[in-house]
This record gives structure tokens, C-alpha cells and sequence, in this order.
């Protein structure tokens, strides 16, 4: 079979989770950029791959998957390479129960309400404190859950093996670390933010930091 | 390990899923009802169980779980019974795509947006006519996506098996047949009304249809 393809750009977040579980498993893999500011999104050659005009979708031979858990999912059993869901059903669970937490309820306040208008707002107009001051206890909230979730965290999530939960929330965090709401949030979860720590050298990190993070184009 | 306890109302969808899985796999368990009427969802003893108050929790010996599709995942997972997940990695595919399409864009414009102010605004109140017309389109994009997700849908959502798919879209698809909304729209989508048709005569669906659609108390 060909080698799969990706649709999305590197900055989305769950592009960014996809492309960590590609490099975590060694997959051979394209990626084809899809321009957000160009709406093209939203025209009719990805709503083809995706009807919600999402990112990001994902093609392995003529099998085409949209949803970015499905996904991951998907690449984790597809592939040969270490296993980024854990056997154990308990640490399995946990893993799922994040992932959830993460689009159900943290995603959006922490990423959408806080690092897009904190990074985004164009020079002189003024910044949407009130979105911020809204979204920042949801942010908490979500924050404290994933914190309660989590199973022995040495070094990851839910153990000593990386997960598909670690990479779903790598991207989201290291946005909202950038944000100031995020630098005085954070430490008030110590064992987020030791993962966060540890998790920062792994290689598939490194490899997948967006220009907006590392300044370099 | 002691019998397993869900919480939430059985005329909750979510609920209404886990308590049909929890049959399909004849799991012995006990049902423990939190009143919304009554806010006991976001009452301490609640958020215990489900920081975010939502409906259901669901617990197995000290193991507490919230969030549907883990739930779901985890019955399938632990106890003996017919596998409510497919083998085969296509429709495995479909069916998670299926379940994230229905919880990030299907249930609030069918149950919140058409069902809930159709069935129970207060006589004399006037109905939200312009939320339901807002949401009509939604449910159709929702409607459509799962519809081309189906694969040889004989009779189930991607076989010949009932998958967990099934479950989460049952309760939702019933509440919103009884609206005039969805009984004009669903007709257009040809798959989902034969779905939906030979579903209804499962012992599952039966025996857990709620007062508000059989009218018995």
C-alpha cells in the first residue's frame, strides 16, 4: 500500500498530534499543507476529505479518515512500531478519558480562548480580555481533571510508556505554556508540569516545534 | 470484583447508551439515578464522580470512569459477552468515527437544539423557533456525515454486528424521530431510516425506551 498521506498544517494542533504518533511509530508518510488563512479549509477538495472543513484528515490508500482520535487510533494499530496504547486496561482507560477531557473540555478554552487572541490579536487593536478572563477557569478545570487522570506519571501520562494521550496534549500545552495566563496557571498542576519538562526533549517534540514557537521561518 | 454501578437518568442519551451496552453484554449491574431536575449532577457527591457534572459515571470496584466513550470502550473491554467493538480495523475506523462525530457535532443540534425545546418548553412559553432553525442544518451536515460513514450498514451501523456506534446514536436518533423536525428530515437519509427501522425491535432498545417516548410512568 502507498504510503499514507496527511492533510493540515503544522501549527494546528491536532495536525501536530498526528504527525508525533507518524514519527513516534517510524511511519513513511507525506504531508500536504493546508493553508488556513487561505480558507482552504473550507473549499471543496477538503471538504471532500473532511465535511466539517476540519484539520486534520488522513489518507492510506483510498481509505480516508477524518477526526483526529480515530486517527490516531487508526495509525497506532496500522503500523508496526511501539504501541502508543496502553495494554493495561485501567492505564487504557485513563489514556481515553484524557483524550476526551482534552477535546471536550480543554482545547478550546485553552487554545481557542486564550493562546489564539493572547498570539494572534493584530498590532493595535485590542486584545479580548474578556474571551481570556472567561476561558481561563475552564481552562483550569480541565487542567485539574487531566492532572486527577493521570496514572503514575513516570515519565508520561498514564506510565512509563509514551501514549497516544501524551500527544494529543503536547501541541495544547505548549501553546497555552507561551501564553502568560498559562506560565501562572501551569504550576499549580506539579505533575503536568514535570511531564511537561521531561516530555519537551522527546525527539518527536523537537522535530514538530511550529515557527510560532521556535521564530525561526 | 462487585458489580458495576452507573450513574444518571435513564431519559439521559449517554445513559440511556451505557445501560444498553451493559444489556448487550448481559453484565449484571445497578443503576443509580441522578435527578438534573433536582441539580444532584452538580452536587459535591456528583462531581466526585464526574468533575465536569455530566451524565453518566460509571463505577467498577474503586475504578471510577467518566466520559461516554470511555465507558463504553471499558465495558466492552472488561466484561465477557458479544464484542460490541468490530475486528476489523476499517469498520473499527468507522464506528470511532462515527461515535466523534456524533459527540462533536450531532447530539446538541438534534437533542438540545430541536428535541429538548420541541418536547419540553413550558405550555403558554413560546417555543425557540429561531434555535431550532438554527440548528435544523446542523443535524442534516451531522445526519450526512454519518450516513457516508456506514459501511454495508446490514443492519448495523457498520455490519452485521452491533458496535458501540449503534448504542450512542440510538437514544439520540429516537428523541429526535419524534420531532417534527426530525421526522421531515430523516426520510432524506435512506441508510440511517432502514438503520434506524430495524433497530428499534432489539431487546436493548426495548427495554430502555424512556417514559417521555412510551407515555407509561
Amino acid at each position: 500500500m502507498s504510503k499514507p498521506t496527511l492533510y493540515g498544517p503544522r501549527y494546528s494542533t491536532y495536525t501536530r498530534a498526528v504527525i508525533m504518533a507518524l514519527l513516534e511509530k517510524r511511519v513513511d508518510h507525506s504531508l500536504v499543507h493546508v493553508d488556513m488563512d487561505k480558507k482552504e479549509h473550507k473549499a471543496p477538495e477538503h471538504l471532500a476529505r473532511h465535511p466539517f472543513g476540519l484539520l486534520p484528515a488522513f489518507q492510506h490508500g483510498d481509505f480516508m479518515i477524518y477526526e483526529t482520535v480515530p486517527i490516531l487510533n487508526y495509525i497506532d494499530d496500522a503500523f508496526p512500531g511501539s504501541r502508543l496504547t496502553p495494554a493495561d486496561i485501567h492505564r487504557r482507560t485513563r489514556a481515553a478519558q484524557i483524550m476526551s477531557v482534552i477535546n471536550s473540555y480543554g482545547y478550546r478554552p485553552m487554545v481557542w480562548g486564550i493562546f489564539v487572541p493572547r498570539t494572534f490579536t493584530e498590532p493595535g487593536k485590542p486584545v479580548d480580555e474578556k474571551a481570556i478572563a472567561e476561558a481561563v477557569p475552564k481552562a483550569k478545570q480541565a487542567l485539574q481533571a487531566i492532572e486527577d487522570l493521570m496514572v503514575n506519571p513516570d515519565p508520561f501520562l498514564v506510565g512509563r510508556q509514551i501514549s497516544l494521550a501524551d500527544l494529543l496534549l503536547v501541541p495544547i500545552i505548549h501553546y497555552f505554556a507561551g501564553t502568560p495566563e498559562g506560565a501562572k496557571i501551569l504550576p499549580h498542576y506539579p505533575k503536568l508540569m514535570a511531564w511537561h519538562t521531561i516530555i519537551q526533549s522527546r525527539p518527536s517534540v523537537l522535530e514538530t516545534v511550529p515557527k510560532v514557537l521556535s521564530g525561526v521561518e
